[in-house]
């Protein structure tokens, strides 16, 4: 049985946003130019609980919560921990439900509840460092063979949960329109390179982390203390300069390949929200070698996130035709969790700190339909995607719009809920 | 001729922070717990400018440097630019001088000017992100001619100036123990690994860069910019762990091996400073290919910054023994400029932002007494180095103090200058 909410448009069954699931995000209103308030969404509205903490509607919160609300802080909420995540979360759901007079009734009702299209977001919180694993293990082996066919999957592997340190300052959130960027290439190995606009640009599907509680540098994380510090997830698509990567990646890794934008989902979905479809993971074949003690914890979990990408050219919006699917999976087909890559990233005294950003890494499955990235789902521009507008695809075109979308299925009493978008339209490159 | 400061220490020959010089640092100063000071060193004192623009003595400077002194913004002083960069130092240099009643002949000059030794040191600025180079060919050579002996140099590295991003959250000042990293290692290349304190403890000797104003995400840079973004340089210790780095470095780059710990020098001196050292560069041997033409610059430079690596033992401490010299070399026998890593950084459209730290890798030079990191100096330890205190070195032991010197000859009227120090001592792990 839903429950219900004073909003109606979050009883609509099969909504991405009803009462049960309560995302977190961080915007400006246009009633409150160059002020950031943070809030839920529900339904097709958000509401705003930085107002509602400045008109003096929070006196029920702990202080240090009610304050960063009340400054639109989501780093400082972050830093709170999951015990004033949770107070935030059950008092906004009793606010929000149908049955609570407090907010329904109240006349400047409005003055809270904005609606979402008329928000502009930004990223959650400030992120201080942005880090992208490399977790799935069908998207490492595909990559692998591609360039390996011999040894696909490294021997590290399925030891360390491979990582990179990302760029923080391009992150952008969900809607921003993504630059083609120029770039250093060669079409031979040993070049020599030329230098214009990327040729192979091409989206990951991914899965965020945003942090809550850090760690003192040179102290390591616990990996049973991770569910009190990993806050929510996200959608996250980082784009990539395939022609860039190859040419730059040996030895240091992706750089400029990947720098120039990252896409992110404006709504966070708190971990607390989906506690009904965590199950025990991750799932390992039996070739798996047991990992590390420090990468171990009885209780850690996964999810059966479905993940779908879609796209739509330039000519299918002015054809009114509507986005393609061009991927479905699952994150359950993760290999590493979201608690082993924080173990991991802290196990040498890396400090982290409360609104860091780690991505999972594309997520692929095991069928050619749940590549996550089109490098994977053209494999190399072999096997190009035949589009609604009689155009085919082995890399992005400008023009073209990714929209990347999540879901959890209804189970039991809670409803399906969603993660919202994550999408970006590809402008042409500044020659 | 030297210049004459009021400060007397300032006026000893040899001494790193003459008149001339005036590296920025920010810090906290016991009168004033828990606030944030930017300011000048000058001898063995500081000026603090914060305190002075407090006190409402700054009235000569633009309104916005005031206010950014006013708050100790670094970060804001740095997005004003390089006329305001330069006023400021025109300013405090005229204050300094001996000649210059204004601040010599005021009865409370010693709230302004304080005591370097009482002073606790922040990073200059806020480091948004931060990007460690590989900008030394003689490093980039034996590095890889240690893995490759056949071809040590990869066909990309002439062409790009490859880095990788780093770790802004680990960055700390000069005087920071760092402790050492436990990790996921492995004695064969295939496995299995064991977690455990870090056996290959290395430091790289590297110069760092702190940029001003930046670019709107999607556009370039134009190298030619780049003289009025560079801020200044300091000295930086990019902590390694070797033994992690090699089991997890294929094939997305460092990792946890370096996120530990970056010792930064705490004063960071003005490019305007050491104008009389610039120099027409990089320096290439003739085997260079051209290069691109958005990395050519007719202006663009490099500089004979002297750089030394000490090493001082815990036992060499108790016995009173000096820091034995390890290596001495200079910056410019590096292959690529600042200028082509911030115009390379942001050809794909990166944003960067002040404050954002550029290290330059492990500065190299082409006999074995200049090498810059102990990898390269002891070959991966099978040359060890003999101490005073009669024990080897091949990669660092607990207690030991890297102390890394950087400095300018005299030249013509310019006294010698330097940068001062970037010290650390290692801890043992914490197991």
């Amino acid at each position: 049985m839903a429950l219900r909410s004073l909003v109606e448009s979050a009883n609509v069954p099969g909504c991405d946003f009803p009462l049960e699931h309560l995302p977190w995000g961080r915007f400006e209103r246009s009633s409150h130019p160059g002020e950031w308030h943070v809030g839920v969404a529900i339904g097709t509205k958000a509401f705003d609980l930085t107002e509602f903490a400045r008109a003096g509607h929070c006196g029920a919160l702990d202080p240090m919560l009610r304050d960063a609300l009340h400054r639109g802080c989501m780093n400082a909420l972050l830093a709170l921990g999951r015990p004033a995540w949770s107070q935030a979360r059950r008092w906004a759901q009793r606010l929000l439900s149908a049955d609570e007079p407090a907010l329904r009734d109240r006349a400047d009702r409005d003055r809270f509840i904005a609606s979402q299209d008329q928000l502009r977001m930004a990223m959650l919180a400030e992120v201080g460092d942005y880090t992208d694993f490399y977790a799935s293990i069908h998207h490492a082996t595909n990559v692998g063979s591609m360039f390996r066919p011999d040894n696909p999957l490294l021997p590290n592997w399925r030891h360390v949960p491979i990582g990179y340190h990302g760029r923080a300052s391009t992150l952008v959130p969900s809607g921003t329109a993504v630059r083609r960027p120029c770039g250093q290439t060669s079409t031979a190995d040993a070049g020599p390179p030329s230098f214009g606009p990327c040729r192979l640009l091409d989206y990951e599907l991914e899965v965020g982390v945003v942090l809550g509680p850090g760690n003192e540098q040179g102290d390591r994380i616990d990996i049973a203390s991770a569910r009190d510090r990993l806050f929510g997830i996200c959608l996250v698509n980082d784009w990539s300069a395939r022609d860039v990567q190859k040419w730059e990646y040996v030895p240091l890794g992706p750089f400029t390949a990947k720098n120039f934008s990252t896409s992110v989902g404006a709504w966070v979905t708190p971990l607390e929200a989906i506690e009904a479809w965590m199950e025990p993971g991750p799932v390992r074949d039996a070739a798996a070698p047991e990992n590390l003690p420090y990468l171990r914890w009885k209780d850690d979990f996964t999810f059966d996130l479905k993940l779908q990408v879609l796209l739509r050219s330039a000519r299918m919006r002015e054809q009114g035709v509507p986005a393609m699917q061009v991927s479905l999976g699952t994150y359950r087909d993760m290999y590493w969790t979201f608690a082993q890559m924080l173990a991991h990233h802290a196990s040498t005294g890396c400090a982290m700190r409360p609104g860091d950003l780690l991505a999972s890494g594309t997520v692929s499955g095991p069928t050619p339909d749940s590549r996550g990235c089109l490098l994977e789902r053209t494999w190399r521009g072999t096997e190009p995607l035949s589009l609604p507008d009689g155009t085919q695809r082995k890399f992005l075109e400008d023009g073209d719009e990714v929209i990347l979308r999540g879901w959890f299925e209804g189970k039991g009493s809670m409803p399906r809920i969603g993660l919202g978008e994550c999408r970006g339209v590809v402008l042409p490159a500044l020659v």
